[in-house]
């Protein structure tokens, strides 16, 4: 995309996310409407529907020929995603936060030309916090550029993690977590990621869905992180699939340890 | 202690806190001088050390007859502590955060005539919330009035928790986590209360120290969290300890489980 188009569809999408949050922010005071999806524990709110189908409408209008993948309604990742612009949406990322905590979640979109990151924008909607931009325009937390990520060894940094693989020891995770410094957990990407992008956390392993990782590995791509499955191949935003985000050292050790032939 | 008295403490014991902070910020940006206690992950800084020192002058110079216990220099809780004034100090609660985040730390303060709960404080510095009160004052957010928590069932709530605990499936928390909304580790004691407090997380399972608790535990339970230890039993605040802090529904089904047969 030439550097002109680009700075209008970050703009674009800075505004559009910031009004689909003055519109949440309104609603956070008020009863929701929560329905279950997949289980008990995997929430929408009628915030989030609202959500995304206006930032798919305005997206829509000023990008007629992309494609749109959202958590809330688009559904499955089509084949040719690769083809042109793709916007993953994700209208309220952390849920289950939304609802309990009225805070901690964010609105998320990622933004891939050709299947290669073009732009990437979270936004932390109570505690106002922006994180955006892409490989050609690097990436701010609201105006201020941010540093690239530390590479340190895996025993210098905190990781977070998702609680049910801690539970069932899957791929060695304990013994990972053995290793570190200690271990966070958020309970929203969206919010995960913005520990990662100012460096307050070193490693993110979870099992993310397209919409949950698009955004994310954008920004932190761009600042130095490593995104791969844990056995080390390149992830597929397909489908959710486990996946590690982290700096060089750190996730050459974490795939070693989740590859361990200590079965 | 007489009201008036109470007033006063109150507002002695906010000023020195919010001058440790001010000195705090002045060093979140310094290189720290940091070093391990019981092990890598237990650290303890020069901020730590010198926001200890500078409490527990100003609470001597104002109480000469009370006792102090603290995380760092004072250690060993007396045995004659429930006689008199104690002051509970946790000068730098959440040290891994402020090593390696630079935010999400606490500093606490815990204050108890003759063993009962009479004064609490947690001040989150970066965030610049202030949690205070008692008994007899009620729980404030910086000025206002916080609500009673809300008495809901266990798998109505995210829980705090101790990842250790958790990958050792101590006193059965595995299957307490499954019958949950969902798991959130924030790595501070004092940060975990202050999402009890304001009703985003509903209950928090771990280890902790009396400098750890001592706070918490006045404000928790002013507005009506109860805090046992695993068995049901009461705290003992001499020794870190097990121990759960929720409502009374979710608490009640906590115990059950953690004390169930099925070993």
């Amino acid at each position: 995309m030439e550097q002109e188009a680009l700075y209008r569809l970050s703009r674009s999408l800075q505004k559009w996310i910031l009004e689909a949050a003055a519109y949440t922010r309104t609603q956070i005071k008020q009863p929701l409407t929560v329905s279950t999806k997949s289980g008990p524990n995997d929430l929408v709110t009628n915030v989030d529907c609202a959500n995304q189908a206006f930032l798919a409408e305005k997206i829509k209008t000023a990008y007629p020929n992309a494609q749109l993948v959202g958590e809330e309604g688009a559904g499955e990742v089509p084949d040719d995603w690769q083809q042109g612009l793709t916007f993953f949406i994700d209208p309220i990322d952390g849920t289950m936060n939304f609802v309990k905590q009225r805070a901690n979640f964010a609105i998320m979109i990622g933004v891939y030309e050709d299947g290669q990151p073009l732009f990437g924008i979270i936004y932390d909607v109570m505690a106002d916090q922006l994180f955006w931009g892409g490989p050609q325009l690097g990436i701010f937390e609201n105006e201020a550029a941010l540093k690239n990520a530390v590479d340190e060894p895996l025993q210098e940094g905190l990781i977070c993690v998702n609680t049910r693989m801690v539970v069932t020891n899957e791929a060695h995770l304990q013994e990972v977590l053995y290793q570190c410094s200690g271990v966070r957990i958020y309970g929203s990407a969206g919010i995960t990621f913005a520990h990662l992008l100012k460096g307050q956390v070193q490693a993110y392993i979870s099992k993310l869905a397209p919409w949950d990782i698009a955004a994310g590995r954008v920004l932190a791509e761009t600042l130095g992180f490593q995104v791969l499955q844990f056995d080390g191949q390149s992830i597929s935003m397909m489908r959710k699939e486990g996946m590690i985000i982290a700096p060089k050292q750190a996730i050459q050790e974490i795939v070693t340890i989740m590859n361990g032939s200590n079965d």
